[in-house]
């Protein structure tokens, strides 16, 4: 498999990142990223039906929002939130996005 | 002209609001209305130059999102942002959002 490669942040505008957001599948990816250290690409999936081309998009639009980050562990493939520099490039919206998801406190 | 309809915000989901606002026109239109209280549809545009037909349909999607509300006044459609009802529903949003728009001090 080849590389994949991650944007700097500061090369993330702010419509791709709430485009990346406004997906219930890949809202609930980050959310579910966001309570958990990391999770496999199959881990990751918002169910257990959803074709591999599908996520794959999903994951692959989440890395170029800057969202998560896509590393090989053995054999297989770890997504993690990569919420601290994403927070610093866009103070609050992540917060806010995940308060009003559905199925959080908020939302 | 046909009365345009406006959603109860309680019926808008997230990801609706989010896609919305994840175009950088729209976010513009919808910033030029947070700063002032009411726009023709013109005056709402985010250049001069854009069709008509594409200001018309980034109004009625944010009309869909609940963000503004569009009313005939004599001979001209004026639009304003629906900023208490939005929060309402979303607390902290738009916020968010607006304060990480390019030419925000935050953006």
């Amino acid at each position: 498999m080849p590389r994949l490669t991650h944007p700097r942040l500061a090369d993330v505008p702010l419509d791709l990142a709430l485009h990346a957001l406004a997906d219930p599948n890949r809202l609930g990816m980050v959310a579910r990223l966001n309570a958990t250290r990391e999770l496999s690409c199959a881990g990751a999936a918002p169910c257990e039906t959803i074709p591999k081309s599908t996520l794959s998009n999903h994951l692959k639009l989440l890395r170029a929002a800057g969202l998560i980050e896509t590393a090989q562990s053995g054999r297989e493939m770890i997504n993690t939130l990569r919420r601290a520099e994403f927070d610093q490039r866009f103070p609050g919206l992540l917060d806010a996005v995940l308060a009003n998801a559905p199925g959080s406190p908020g939302g």
